[in-house]
């Protein structure tokens, strides 16, 4: 067979219903009233989840293995097993108030890729392996995507001993528990990067359905500056205090969101410009708030215009505090991401083979694949969500999306793993 | 001796030391680390403050009395029995973390007012009354200006039945406590509206001490409008969601205030035009709000004005709210008030003759006076307070105008009550 007819027939032995089988059973643990997922991160419901995917893996015959910090790998063998493997996966936990398919259907379909390349009798080369990221959405142990910067060196294990979480839990004991809680998975000491990774993922935005397109071809991850501003003026009766005598930190707040706003005005619509935390003190209706802080998240695709833009922050923000004392803070910085062409061509590829209409796009949200990038040729494969909903109990993909999305990922594995 | 004569004599019968240490005296009761008072209405630290006025009152031979709402009476009787009397007082309640001048002041120079017509042995046609009015601030049991709002007939004392504080306690159970801790004190069934009424108080406003004048005359109270503004967007990724198809109710609500923050300039600076509270959902810095909650607390002495400015917020809250729906909600409704213009020329001309420089001013707080108003001929006199601040434990006046403002109201009480 040449690569072409291999390639199609992985994709053309996805199975819809078992997919989708899959992505109900998972969604089960940990489910929510409305219909969401609650499983974050090390607790007993992703624990459960853990188990789950694990208790498949057995019962198709591939081999599972598990690290320190708690990635999960299933793998299945190539022909020729000195290799590098064709990575594929994404993570099993949730936010809090989550939905069933972010993280949870790309490791679902890696899963059905291995499933159907094995139900198929199809060979391969490199062994395909398929990871769950441990603790991808930070909302219960910070940071996020741990589990995957630990992999890739980002962040060393030692370094998170101190970790706790939001609900005051140890992270050391979370994870040994997690870890200790399937003592029949053996322990992998030291995972050697792959010689390419493709993580399926919702898009968590609204372009593909936009579009009316079912697939996305990740071309990179736009980075990402986040910052924190404090204004502090004084705190005066609304009353009795003239305006001219006013040190009101709210308005001086607005007048600085007004001027970025002009800043960060783009006809292409690509800088992602977004105020999500606004807070003042002491919040009385009568009294001119003597604080306010409030949060920017600031992305674009380009390192050089993200710098550019977030450089400005702190020169608008001065001059427009007015009478208020004004303090500029960048919490975190994450530089964009690109994605390897030889995986963004056989995705690319592998979806019009198939007759799957695609679109190339910047992922916005940030994924486990940007720490893998950093360590092997990487991309990622989108599929529509429903008006882009996502980190949300209404977060929804249709089954046919879901298995297309699938189709191209064996598709692609198959032919990156025969590279 | 002529009416001038005998007012300057009441004047200079004020004792500033006496004045000064009464002032430390109560705010004792239910001081705090910080210097200041929490002395909520009815509780026991409000119950001791009447106790210590009654006491002194009794000292000095004057009548104390109480009505069904817990106001306090204190009576020098006059030469013709038969004639309104003159009122003056304003509250011994404070904020949970107040100042000891707020309310607390004008009851004392009221006292002090008092006192020195008796020591200087001046005889006057009306009697004098003293008024310790209940609950002025409203930090406990809702309404504020409960006693005066009561005594003026504004309220019901039947309607209050079923107030509870926000510390769950019940009005009546509470009221009927602090009227039965004084058994000693008669019970004045329905009081009769004064001739005039005149109410000392600090500023709370920088501008009497801006201006580096002791004595602000009053002349009336502005209008209030309160405000509630509702904008419903949608929650969206901060790094998926292109501009164009954000809900961004955070942006709206800025927009919003941005038009009317323009619509309220007044080169006068006499609008006062405040955005106390905003509140934004979910608050999370990678989510686009889709939810905004402000106030507006508007305010202006002239009824028209302030007619025509709340007028245009709806409209304008429409025009500005883009893509989001938004609700615009007055919150409360109260009206400009006057004082009148024989107490107003008492208190200037008295002062006047005094040396004490001043300037007419409207009162930008609500104070008791307010719903005295609406059944008698009344004023206020205004002393500075350090840099305007009020409802706050740093509240501070000096000796000398906490004085001065005691002599202008002797003055002005002797002179009224000779009338």
């Amino acid at each position: 067979m040449n690569s072409d007819i291999v390639t199609q027939k992985a994709a053309l032995a996805v199975d819809q219903n078992r997919l989708w089988d899959r992505i109900q059973a998972m969604g089960a643990l940990g489910a929510t009233p409305k219909g969401g997922v609650n499983r974050q991160a090390f607790s007993p419901e992703d624990r459960a989840a853990r188990r789950l995917l694990a208790d498949w893996a057995g019962e198709l015959g591939f081999a599972v293995m598990q690290d320190g910090i708690g990635n999960l790998y299933v793998r299945k063998e190539g022909t020729e097993p000195g290799l590098e493997a064709v990575l594929t996966g994404s993570h099993l936990d949730s936010q809090p108030t989550g939905g069933k398919f972010d993280g949870a259907y790309g490791v679902m379909a890696g899963f059905e890729a291995l499933e159907a390349i094995a139900r198929a009798g199809l060979s391969h080369r490199r062994a395909i392996e398929l990871v769950a990221w441990a603790n991808e959405e930070g909302s219960r142990f910070q940071p996020g995507a741990m589990g995957s910067a630990v992999y890739a060196g980002a962040t060393d294990l030692d370094a998170l001993a101190a970790v706790r979480g939001f609900d005051g839990a140890a992270l050391v004991e979370e994870l040994g528990a997690t870890l200790a809680a399937a003592p029949d998975i053996a322990l992998r000491e030291k995972p050697g990067y792959p010689a390419f990774y493709v993580e399926a993922h919702i898009e968590q935005g609204p372009r593909l359905e936009h579009a009316g397109l079912p697939i996305g071809i990740v071309t990179g991850i736009q980075g990402q500056h986040r910052y924190r501003i404090t204004l502090t003026g004084e705190e005066a009766h609304a009353g009795t205090t003239p305006h001219a005598l006013r040190r009101d930190a709210l308005q001086s707040a607005l007048a600085i969101i007004h001027a970025l706003n002009e800043f960060m005005q783009d006809p292409d619509d690509v800088v992602r410009f977004t105020i999500g935390r606004f807070e003042v003190e002491p919040g009385s209706p009568n009294t001119v708030p003597g604080k306010a802080v409030f949060t920017i998240d600031l992305r674009h695709p380009d390192a050089a215009t993200l710098e550019r833009l977030g450089g400005g922050i702190d020169g608008i923000a001065k001059a427009q505090a007015g009478r208020c004392a004004v303090l500029v803070e960048r919490v975190s910085k994450v530089a964009p991401v690109h994605f390897d062409p030889r995986v963004i061509a056989a995705v690319e590829e592998e979806s019009e083979a198939l007759g799957l209409a695609s679109m190339r796009m910047i992922s916005g949200a940030g994924h486990d694949a940007m720490h893998v990038a950093s360590r092997a040729p990487s991309g990622m494969i989108f599929i529509p969500c429903l008006r882009g909903i996502s980190h949300n109990e209404a977060e929804w993909a249709s089954p046919e999306d879901c298995a297309a999305g699938a189709r191209v990922l064996a598709a692609s594995l198959m032919r990156l793993a025969n590279m």
